[in-house]
């Protein structure tokens, strides 16, 4: 009684199957959808731990850091592992994949990203599901940074496993995460014996214990608050319309685009095609002689606050990423990252036009 | 069970209480501090209601529009009211107010606003309190715009009535508010037959009720979530040093000043002297041939969530208001506040050096 | 950034005319709905400084102690006041009212509290407002402690202010209430020189700049807290469903009853006819020779979180009030309530039977 | 802007270290503490498969359920296992455990759950320490149980690994939870081929990228709202005093133990010794010829709320559970359990004294 806001009831089985049914509807799915206790990472894992084994032949395309770290899950399990690496400008294409199944054709898993918040970058899903679907492989998506931001049909695509998470686009919490799994997914890593089982990692566990089993028993204590906080997070998305959500994100990149390149003094996108650049973040090609983190920390040096950051490894000399994502995905979070970026260029003795950078993002706003 | 988060247990009176003494610890003062469930309008009119009657002799200083508020309030009391008015482009000085009170030697009521968040000012009520206390008359000051914004001490100042909201620089809730209230001031009231009593806006209740009586019955049911959002609000500018917020914002006002002077285009600070100028918002003079409510709506366009406004009535033509309080006393509000009316000027033809407005902001940051 | 959860935006204008909508739909009126920034004494103040003053002659129904107040604030507006005191174990009668109405046929204004939670009874609105409308005043009702315990229709009642607040039967904030207002009380007030003008206590003001302007602007910042609280709250009991959310009262009130009949020991309902029990709290007589604040503090000495509180004033040595509102009004706490007035009792040296009054209370919730 | 409670800021590292530092504070330890984004089952499981490999020969006492499962995930491992299973009316002692040492003297890893709040018993944690560590092998216990409602000094006690989770005593949130490493342990894990690396279920990871890192990049996103509330509640068990919260549980468990022995009706206690009674959850054997499980349903239909649940698997029909932790270790709920209890035996046709039962338990929180 002293403590009101502090003495936290469990969740029940009802409000967390609503979460999930919830998450299913978002999804537009009708495949079982988990919702995990943990980040993103979790389900991931939890996915090419339980559908890969020494038999598996994996195609995995790597168009960012997480691909690498889905080859590395794979060929942990015992897989044989065939990567597919594009270059981070660039999106994968369906003729691609479809090439490179050809090549190896007794692949029967293809892991991808679908948009890349790390490089910029954004996958064409829906074409390259039907080149798998053809192919019979199983295929296995991470679309944690395009859910809300971006369409994602995961059934109309074929996709069999779709993770995603609500820390970026969907503005929600990072604590819980979400996977839909389809009847060939369960039936695959059913049939692995070294799928984690009695595990932490284990997707068997919930469907044997809590789908299967008419949701009634959770088979361990939720995150309360995390689970309350994504149940709001849909509800916010449903009340707003997913439509305008994902409107707002690919407007955020756009205006970004537009901006960067009107801005001058030797900023570029880093993605070549406009259609190829992912709607949860703008990467930018510093100019030659710059070096990208230094200009972010310059930048940010004024603004600490802004969402702005350099390249990861290799990528830390010429890369700059806008995340504009959630709260981020408005006017004036793009505003402020343009005029951040502008004025250190100017520092760094580059000509800008801050003006006209501003005037184009503005015009992409006002549609 | 079921509801968690909705269930409210009452606040308790040592809750409550411990909640009066961190607003007393913020102010330093030794005074009794009332905490009124209401917005700050509350206490403001509980205060001159409970010390003004038929009569008081009061002046009233105006220096933005609470303090037309105030004389209403005075005059509905039955008090004989001289107003000093004082332009809003300054603050009122102490030589003014001496030279009101030996015109009026009767007065033994003085009420005046410490910062105007609405005009942008701020008076040196350290300076004025050795005036009013020479004199003998009761000190009341409205302290909302400048609690935790600039140095308040209403002990050492000789303030008998010290009034203070956190919905501004405090950044904390708008539904509760608090008064320190001088011994003086109390027996003011209690000899003032129409002080209300039995009312929503009695002081007098409270102390009889709670203060006097040992702070062991609650008076009424206070709002909940409020006080402790207040109590989490005081505890955290504590945590942060209040030495530190208060710093904060009087460099966001001069980081604003600064680089809407750098701006140009015809912008001018509002507030002709920098040591007049309140920290929570600085006001900007439009230039000439500029509606000033026009200048805000064609900034606000673009980003719809900045802290930007035009003056109140009259002043909607000239003024325009960068507010800089709480979580927007930081440099990214501060930035994007003058892009943004920079680009609007800049749409009306005018010449603006963005890059220069920028670069003067910083500067002051960088301190 | 850095506080996320301490940094409260603004409530927007929509937000609010939200709330006040959810509040016109829980009472079912179409008449104009008035949220008050305040505990509800707040409203119920200002509707009787509102409409009530020299002219005005007042028939004031006191069936507990806020009657009383009620009639304090009249005779302090210059009402002529007749009160009509009812026995507090008794409600009051349309047909006391009808008669007393007759008695005073200049009455225009009939001040009435719905349900009594410190006497535990609850009056016949219904019937009243029919002889107060065929008589042609002014009828104010404080359903505080009878929203969602029991049906409130103030439309179709003849109500022309109804004062509600959450702290109750609606398990919500106590910060902020709201009150519903015919036509015909609006012009009351217009028309009453003495209302409240430019003052917290005014809710002609609210209506000039709020509720008659658009809903635009709001005239000052809202308690954000108890304001989402409160809307949080009204959408639980929707989803709830408000027959449900009063059916829980309804039994907590009727089991509290049978429980403290079969409990024996001298216990006795206080309110005399079950009809006339209030849903919200239920009070017991202590049996003779028993001190009722003694035999409270003996029960609450072992289980210091029981809602159980001995009569206020000079009822303190006969009544007991067992509260079963909110989060309360389930088997637990009821059962819980009992349990220990039975042991209290015991100690004092009474044969109680806990079995049979567990027994009886269980019969009562299990229909 | 719009929806300001529902767009979370990113936890910052300092954030997240700083509640590091809290549980650290809570343990007493001076070893590296790990926050673990999951249930407590993911530390436990990641302790496990970190330490334990096929060279590895574990003993692993069973006083419950997660003594078993901790047994399969030894064996998942590879490791050789030696369970030493303990009636579960029982502790384990340290003579047990050094006495299976002997006959095992290979032993290098101990696995104990310090309290079992499924069948209610806890285990000499201290003593044990002192005959594992002079056995030289590695010591894991699972606190979960026990943290904040008994002793525990994971340092002074030698133990390797000690894991802890907030959802019980703690009275926290259950999504992340926490585990103390040795250095001793640290080197054991850094020599295992097989602990997990590049995964979810990894400390190492954790180790090189965080720990050993600075603490100044997290790896991956934490849980905002599980760590803020893990955080706040430990704020709130360091302002209640640890050792009034450890003093809350042992009476509430001395009080049910005395209570249920009161009571009659052949209710008896399951674990025998009253010194191997858990703080957390009092077990009782059911009457012979009454069915726990269904006693429980009958105590439960009464009262759905109350902390009660029946034994797991096979002991469905001989135990009942009294929960009593957190905000349940109150003289309330332990009325209420033993009060429903004694009403479902009635309902049996046994002989209950009720009146004794609550006299028995209140002298003991009255003691």
């Amino acid at each position: 009684m002293t403590h009101p806001l502090l003495d936290l009831a469990p969740l029940s089985p009802a409000q967390f199957a609503a979460v999930e049914d919830q998450v299913a509807k978002l999804l537009g799915t009708a495949q079982d959808v988990v919702v995990m206790q943990g980040e993103a990472l979790l389900p991931l894992e939890a996915c090419i731990r339980g559908a890969a084994g020494p038999g598996t032949t994996a195609l995995n395309v790597i168009t960012g850091p997480y691909g690498r770290t889905f080859g590395d899950w794979l060929r942990d399990c015992g897989a044989t592992v065939h990567d597919l690496p594009v270059p981070f400008h660039t999106a994968v294409t369906a003729d691609q994949v479809a090439e490179a199944l050809q090549a190896h054709p007794e692949t029967d898993f293809v892991s991808l990203v679908h948009a890349e918040a790390a490089t910029g970058n954004t996958n064409p899903v829906a074409e390259i599901g039907e080149v798998v679907r053809a192919h019979g492989a199983l295929f296995m998506v991470d679309a944690v940074a395009s859910v809300a931001a971006e369409p994602l049909l995961p059934d109309d695509w074929g996709v069999d496993l779709c993770v995603i998470g609500a820390q970026k686009a969907m503005g929600g919490p990072a604590g819980v995460s979400a996977v839909s799994v389809s009847e060939r997914a369960w039936r695959r890593m059913a049939a692995n014996p070294r799928a984690p089982r009695h595990s932490y990692l284990s997707l068997l566990d919930w469907k044997d214990r809590w789908t299967d089993a008419g949701r009634t028993v959770l088979p361990h204590a939720p995150a309360q608050l995390e689970m309350l906080a994504l149940g709001a997070c849909l509800a916010r998305i449903e009340a707003d319309g997913a439509d305008a959500v994902r409107a707002r994100h690919a407007t955020a990149a756009a205006a970004t685009r537009a901006g960067a390149e009107a801005l001058g003094g030797g900023l570029a996108p880093y993605v070549v095609r406009a259609v190829d650049a992912a709607p949860v973040a703008t990467t930018l090609r510093a100019p030659a002689g710059v070096h990208a983190s230094a200009l972010v920390a310059r930048a940010r040096a004024a603004d600490p606050g802004l969402p702005l950051v350099a390249g990861g490894g290799a990528l830390a000399t010429e890369m700059i990423r806008v995340n504009h994502y959630g709260a981020d995905a408005t006017p004036g979070t793009v505003h402020a990252c343009l005029a951040a970026l502008g004025a250190a260029l100017a520092e760094e003795g580059r000509t800008v036009d801050l003006a006209a950078a501003r005037a184009a993002a503005t015009a992409v706003w006002q549609g």
